[in-house]
């Protein structure tokens, strides 16, 4: 079926996730919309969450997409029961993939997620984990210092290892966790840092993978991926800043972007 | 939602996704069915394996499953496509949960496919690859000797791993594969054997733990796991000796199997 995927995000984190569905589904064609003016959602309050997400939603409906994910933590938290009762395309988040890649993961049956406020706030991780197996034992730690990292390019050396090990102190006490869900798009990006600082013996889960997976075994389910030969062509929008997007997409996607599209929506509201 | 999990395969082999499925999915009954009697289906004609498997579909259908999954290669790959056309509830095999999972985990682009003569001949993973990622390499094995001494308790020692080793002599050719299917539900049973001989370097690929994670990511998709509380109450049918079933299946699902049902179909065709 030769319609666009498309991938919604706060900002540039979401390009983790769309590198891997290029990588999984190199056929399929991609339409990105980062929101990064009003990036990060994570500390804003539900509606806001909610209205912003539309606004990617409609711009994205009018390009025909076949299915949308919502490749932000905290938008999936608040958005997803309602947009996958209100669009008639399928629409996939990103807390569901990596809850059951950790529990087909765990041996303890104890799990970790770090992620920003709003998703450990909302819990979407416990409910989702909780849904599917009622005997989880799940913890949740809120690490608000590692997206804007990220976004400043800070991805690795002392000062990285630094800030995640101080943010991490808390899991000294979660004793039998032997998962640990990356539940913010922008982590994976340090997940090495991170993957040294909790050491072996946790498995750490890179939900914008496991959603890129999830993709494709519902695209291939429903018998809606491409199987033609047509180059691919992706497109890419932000509501900011173009030329810095452009800078870190063709750093984090390991591939040209040569072009990305500026949109305009309300204004954003303070933090 | 209150419906079993329907699971059919040729004999136990669909056994190991069943275990998957209930550690993966612990609160979801299931009902299995293996055609013990007519087991195995690997050198059987195309015709004869529909014919068998649509025997064990239409007793499944009566019981209101929710979900049909068909937990044996060889049938998936004759099969799977007609099922999705006709039933009206989702169908999922294991092909091409294997086959994802393989293009997640390749680096190198090459993946090796173990399976019976039957998968192997239809070409049924080269097709599912292929269809994602056209510029895949792809080898493919018979190891018909694998089955028969699993469903014979050989799984570890000597024997298993001269029989192993045997076999996959031809694997010293493919010199760039990094990521190996175990194309048949049997497989999983001398999974530590296979990896053994194989080596560190390529990573084995068991499809039946990925389909357990395919089914959660489908059923939690539409919206269709079971959220309450019941107890959860598994039904096991053979149509071959029920004994040796269930001695089987309590080994291979480390739970008590108390029960395991007899039903009859047609006869075996000679093979």
């Amino acid at each position: 079926m030769d319609y666009p995927i498309g991938v919604i995000d706060s900002g540039v984190g979401g390009l983790t996730v769309a590198r891997e569905l290029m990588r999984q589904l190199p056929k399929e064609n991609l339409i990105y919309v980062g929101d990064t003016l009003r990036c990060p959602y994570g500390p804003r309050p539900e509606e806001e969450v909610v209205e912003y997400t539309w606004d990617m939603v409609n711009f994205l409906l009018e390009k025909n997409i076949k299915m949308l994910v919502i490749a932000c933590n905290t938008a999936t938290a608040f958005t997803l029961e309602e947009l996958k009762q209100k669009l008639d395309i399928p629409v996939v988040g990103v807390i569901e993939p990596g809850a059951r890649a950790a529990i087909k993961t765990t041996k303890t049956n104890h799990i970790g997620v770090l992620g920003t406020e709003g998703t450990i706030r909302s819990n979407a991780y416990r409910k989702a984990l909780k849904n599917i197996n009622s005997e989880l034992e799940i913890e949740g730690l809120a690490c608000p210092t590692f997206a804007p990292m990220v976004e400043k390019g800070v991805i690795s050396g002392q000062l990285a290892h630094q800030v995640v090990k101080e943010a991490l102190k808390p899991l000294e006490n979660w004793k039998q966790m032997d998962t640990l869900i990356l539940g913010c798009t922008h982590y994976p990006l340090i997940k090495s840092v991170i993957e040294e600082v909790v050491g072996d013996q946790v498995d750490v889960i890179n939900s914008g993978d496991e959603t890129a997976r999830e993709i494709s075994a519902i695209l291939g389910f429903k018998r809606k991926l491409y199987e033609g030969t047509r180059p691919v062509s992706h497109q890419f929008y932000a509501t900011g800043d173009t030329h810095l997007f452009m800078k870190i997409a063709n750093m984090w996607l390991q591939r040209p972007v040569t072009e990305v599209g500026r949109i305009k929506f309300g204004q954003s509201h303070s933090i």
